[in-house]
C-alpha cells in the first residue's frame, strides 16, 4: 500500500524534522541523526525535574507531541516499532537533566525497558539522577506476566508532567507517576491491521470480525470477536475494564489508534458516555497510535483530586486535546419562527390575473421546454414549471393577493414546496428577496433586481452562464420602458444562449459543449416566452 | 468494510451527541433531531455577529468542532456528504442571531448554496441581519466555472471568527471574510478513495497511482497521476498552487484528508517547509477531513498583518491546531558524557583469578546449558555465555582490575558489547548498578543485592518467574555465610525453576508450559554452576 513518504530509512528523521518545523520554535532536537533521534523542549533551563518518554516510532502524536510546557521535557524516538538505543536514550537525559534529576517514563515493552534501564545505569555513573517507572495498564489477558504499556502512558505524561512543572522533586513526581500507574487500566479493540511502512499488510481480520485486546505494534489481538456494531464494541471494552474499577471518580482516556474517523469515534464516544460509567473525558483524539490502525482503545484512570487538576492543568501543546466533564448532552429549545405564518388570503383582480396568465403560459410552453431540456439535460423542464403552475392556480385562493409585499414571499415557498429540487429553491430565493425589497419601500421593478441579484449571489450565475439570468437580467433592465421592450430584451438574451457552448453554472455546467450548441438554455427560453406572452396580453388588452 | 457505527440513519446524530458529551458543556444543540441538527455555543448571549457554517457531514472537526470563543457560533449539519435543509439553517439563524446579526460561511456546492441562500432570505423576511459568503478556495481546475469551497474555509471561520469576537460589526466581519476568500487557493492528493458509511468502497485508485485535484465528497481528482514519494507530491500540490501566489506573506493550512498517519503528515510538511515558500503553518492536522480518505489538502493563505493576527489568537477548541512560524529546525549539540571513557587499566591477581576462574566455568558449561535451553529455546544460551566469557578472558590487560568501583560498570560495557541482546544488556545493567553501588561506599555483598534489585526493577523479573534470579537471590542472600552456603543457596534455587511451568518473564514467557517441564532453566542453572564451581576453587585453593 503506498504511503506518504520519501525513502524508509529517512522517515522518522524526515517526520521529526516536520514537527519541529512546525512547532515554531518551541521543540529542539539533539545533533545525533541518524542513530540518535531526541527531541526535546527548546526552552527547558533545566530548572525543574526532567520528564523523558519515548520508545519505538509510530504511535505520533506520543511521544515528541507532548514534548513541551506541562508534559513530556524530551522524547527518545526509535524506528518504527522499534526501542531507540541506550546510547539515544542516554543522550536524551545528558541533554536535559539538571540537578533536580529526570524520571524516565517508559511502556513495558522488553527493548524499551532494557535500553531505557541500561542507560539510566549509565547516567547515573555519570552522577545524574535517575528514576525510571514502567507503564503496563493493557489488561488485554487477565493474568499476563508483563502487561504491555499503552495509551494509558498519557495519563502518567500529564500527571508526572504537571507536577514537574510546579517545580516538585524527583521523590514526589516518582511517587505521582507510580501511583497513576497502578491505577491505569486500558483496552483496545481494531476491525483491521496497521500497515507498517515499507512491509505488505497482513490481512489478519476477517470480515466481519474485530481483534480485542491488541498492543500497539501490530501484533494480534487476545482474541477475535464478531463486530456487531460501535454499541457492542464499547460494551466488549467496558466490560473487560470495569472489574479493576473501583468507584472512584473515572477519567475515560479516548484513544483513536490510526484511521478511524472523527464520525466514529465520536459514535464511540456518545456510546462510552451513554453507559454512565465515566465522570471526566480526554479526547476522543489520536493519542498513541498504532500507524494507520482501525481501532480505538478506551483507558481510565480513577483519580484522586490532585490527579484531577493535574489533568486539567492546560498546556500548550496541540495534541493534548484537554479534559472535559462528562457532561449530559445540553440541548436548547428550536426557535420561534421556521413555521411560515400563513398568509392571509386577500383578493386583488389583476394580481390574480397576472399570475394566472403566467401559469397558462407555462403551462402551454411545457412541451416545447421539454424538447430543448432534452437536448442537454434529462428533459423535464417544461414539465417541471408546468406542474408548479398548475398548482400555483390551484393555490390561488390562499394567497395574499392585495399585498405584494406578502405575495412575493407566499409565491416563493409554494414554488419550493411544489417544484423541489434546485430551480424550486432558486425561485423561492427570487420571490423572498423580491418580497424583501417590497417590504423595504423598493418599487416593484426595482425590487425584482434585488431578487436577481441574490438569486446571482446565492447560485453563483452571470450574464453569459447560460441560465435563465440570461434572459432575466436583460428583460428587467428594460422594464421600465415597458412589458414590450423587455419581451424583446428577453427573447435576444434567451436566444443567445444557443452561442454559449460552455455552461458556467447550473446543471450545464456539467454537460460536453457540443450538447449545448445551436439550442436556446431552456430556463432562458422559458423567462422569454413569458415576457413575450405577457407582451402580447397587453397589447391585446 | 466495516466501521464503527450503528444504525447508519443515527450515525450523525449520534457522533453530535458524542462530540456534545466530551465538550464539557461547552456545546448545546437545537432540540430539532433528526432533521435539525444544528451545534451551537452554549454560552453564547448573541452580543455579538454570529457566524454560522455547516454543510453535509463527513468532514469532521468541520464544521461543530470549530464551534466556540473565536471561531463559529453554530454548525448547521447535514447528512453524510449531503447539505442541510433550509429549515435546519434557518433555525440555526433564528437561534443564535441578535441584533448585531449573523454571516453564513459556505461551501461553494450546490445545495449548500441554495439551502443557506434561502434560509437568509427566509431569515430576513423575519427580520434578521444575514449576511452569506462563499468560498471556492479548490484551484483543481485553472478555469473551474465553480470551484469547490475546500479546507481553506477554515482561514474564514478563523479570521472572521476573531473579528466577530472583538465585537465588529457585520459590514466588517462580511468584508474580512469576502478579503480572506478572494485570496485563499487550496489543492489535494489522495492515495485512496473514501469509504461512505453504508456504501461498499469504491476502488478507484490503481495501485501506484494517486489522485490530485480532488473534492472533499469522494468525487474523483481532476487527474490521476503516478505516486513517487511525498516529496513529489509536495512539489505537484505546490505548483499548483504557486502561480496564485503574489510573494506575500504565505500561511499554509496543512489538512489531513483522512486516514493518512500522523508520521506521514509530518514528512509530507517537511518536505513542505523545505520549499522555502511558506512563512505560517497551521497543522499538519485533520480539520477538513473526507471521510477516512487517506490524503491531504494544502491550502495558502497570504496574510496582510491583521490576518495574521486574527490567525494566531487562541481558541479554546482542541480541533484548532494553532498559527505556527515555520522556523529552521533547531539542533542542539550532543551531550559530552556519551563515550565512556576508557577506564586505566589495573593489576590485581585475586580479581583477575576470579574473573578467569569464572570465565573457565562458563566455558565448560557451554554445552549443558544449549543442551538446556534447547528444550524450551533456541539452544544459545551456552554459546552466548561462552563467547562473552572468552571475550572477557582476552580483555582482562584493559581492565581496571585494582578498582572495583570502575571494575564492575567495565565488566558490563563488555558484556553488553560482546553478547548483544536481552542478555547482554541484563549483565550490563547488574554491573553498572552494583559498580554504582560500590562507589556510593556499600559492601561488595550489599553492592551485588543493589544490581540484583536493579535488573529485577528493569526486566520485571521476581524470584518464582523461572530466570537466572532464582538462583541469584538465594545466592547473594546466603553469601555473608559463605561461597558454600551462597553455592547451596543458588543449587536450590536453579533445580526449583525445573518445577515452575509458568514462566513470567523473559523469554519462557511465550514457551508453551510443557516445554518447561522438569528441567531448569538454563540462566539459573548458569548461576548455579558459577557458584558451585567457585566454592570448589575456595575449597581446593
Amino acid at each position: 500500500m503506498a504511503q506518504f513518504i520519501n525513502a524508509k530509512e529517512n522517515l522518522v528523521t524526515e517526520a521529526i524534522d516536520g514537527l519541529l518545523a512546525a512547532a515554531g520554535g518551541a521543540l529542539s532536537r539533539l545533533d545525533g541523526y541518524p542513530h540518535i533521534k531526541v527531541v526535546c523542549r527548546a526552552d527547558w533551563d533545566k530548572s525543574r525535574v526532567a520528564l523523558i518518554s519515548g520508545g519505538g516510532s509510530g504511535h505520533e502524536p506520543a511521544h515528541a507531541g507532548f514534548v513541551g510546557p506541562g508534559m513530556l521535557t524530551a522524547a527518545v524516538c526509535g524506528e518504527v516499532f522499534a526501542s531507540p538505543s541506550v546510547d539515544a536514550v542516554l543522550a536524551g537525559i545528558l541533554a536535559v537533566t539538571g540537578e533536580a534529576g529526570c524520571l524516565l517514563i517508559v511502556k513495558n515493552y522488553t527493548g524499551d525497558r532494557l535500553n531505557f534501564g541500561l542507560a539510566a545505569e549509565r547516567a547515573r555513573a555519570l552522577g545524574r539522577k535517575v528514576e525510571m517507572v514502567v507503564v503496563d495498564d493493557d489488561i488485554a489477558l487477565p493474568d499476563l506476566p508483563q502487561p504491555r504499556g499503552v495509551a494509558g502512558t498519557l495519563f502518567v505524561h500529564k500527571v508526572a508532567g504537571a507536577q514537574a512543572e510546579q517545580g516538585k522533586d524527583l521523590a514526589t513526581v516518582t511517587a505521582a507517576a507510580k501511583q497513576v500507574i497502578g491505577k491505569i487500566v486500558s483496552i483496545g479493540m481494531s476491525l483491521d491491521t496497521c500497515t507498517i511502512p515499507g512491509s505488505p499488510k497482513e490481512e489478519r481480520i476477517a470480515a466481519g470480525k474485530a481483534e480485542l485486546g491488541l498492543g500497539i505494534h501490530g501484533e494480534p489481538g487476545v482474541q477475535q470477536v464478531a463486530f456487531v456494531d460501535a454499541r457492542s464494541a464499547v460494551t466488549m471494552v467496558t466490560e473487560r475494564l470495569a472489574p479493576h474499577l473501583t468507584g472512584g471518580t473515572a477519567v475515560a482516556l479516548v484513544n483513536n489508534l490510526g484511521s478511524t474517523t472523527p464520525l466514529e469515534m465520536s459514535v464511540l464516544t456518545h456510546a462510552l458516555t451513554e453507559t454512565g460509567a465515566i465522570g471526566h473525558i480526554i479526547g476522543p483524539a489520536a493519542m498513541m497510535t498504532s500507524l494507520d490502525m482501525h481501532g480505538f482503545s478506551i483507558s481510565v484512570l480513577e483519580a484522586d483530586a490532585a490527579e484531577q487538576d493535574a489533568l486539567a492543568a492546560p498546556v500548550p501543546m496541540a495534541a493534548w486535546p484537554g479534559l472535559h466533564q462528562v457532561v449530559p448532552v445540553p440541548v436548547m429549545p428550536m426557535p420561534d419562527g421556521l413555521t411560515p405564518i400563513a398568509p392571509i388570503a386577500s383578493h386583488n383582480d389583476r394580481a390574480r390575473g397576472t399570475i394566472e396568465k403566467v401559469a397558462d403560459l407555462l403551462i402551454a410552453a411545457e412541451p416545447k421546454l421539454n424538447e430543448l431540456d432534452a437536448k442537454s439535460g434529462d428533459g423535464d423542464t417544461g414539465a417541471t414549471l408546468a406542474t408548479a403552475a398548475r398548482a400555483l392556480k390551484g393555490g390561488l385562493d390562499r394567497m395574499p393577493l392585495a399585498d405584494l409585499t406578502q405575495l412575493f414571499p407566499a409565491l416563493g415557498n409554494e414554488l419550493s414546496q411544489t417544484m423541489g429540487g434546485s430551480s424550486g429553491v432558486i425561485l423561492a430565493i427570487f420571490f423572498n428577496a423580491t418580497g424583501d425589497a417590497c417590504a423595504n419601500g423598493a418599487s416593484i421593478h426595482a425590487a425584482l433586481q434585488e431578487g436577481l441579484a441574490r438569486v446571482s449571489e446565492v447560485g453563483g450565475a452571470q450574464v453569459g452562464d447560460r441560465t435563465m439570468i440570461d434572459a432575466l437580467s436583460p428583460a428587467l433592465t428594460a422594464l421600465p420602458d415597458g412589458i414590450t421592450a423587455a419581451a424583446k430584451a428577453a427573447r435576444q438574451g434567451a436566444d443567445h444562449t444557443a452561442h454559449i457552448h460552455r455552461a458556467k453554472a447550473g446543471r450545464a455546467a456539467y454537460v460536453p459543449e457540443e450538447n449545448l450548441k445551436g439550442h436556446n438554455d431552456p430556463g432562458a427560453e422559458a423567462v422569454a416566452l413569458l415576457f413575450e406572452g405577457l407582451a402580447r396580453e397587453m397589447a391585446e388588452g
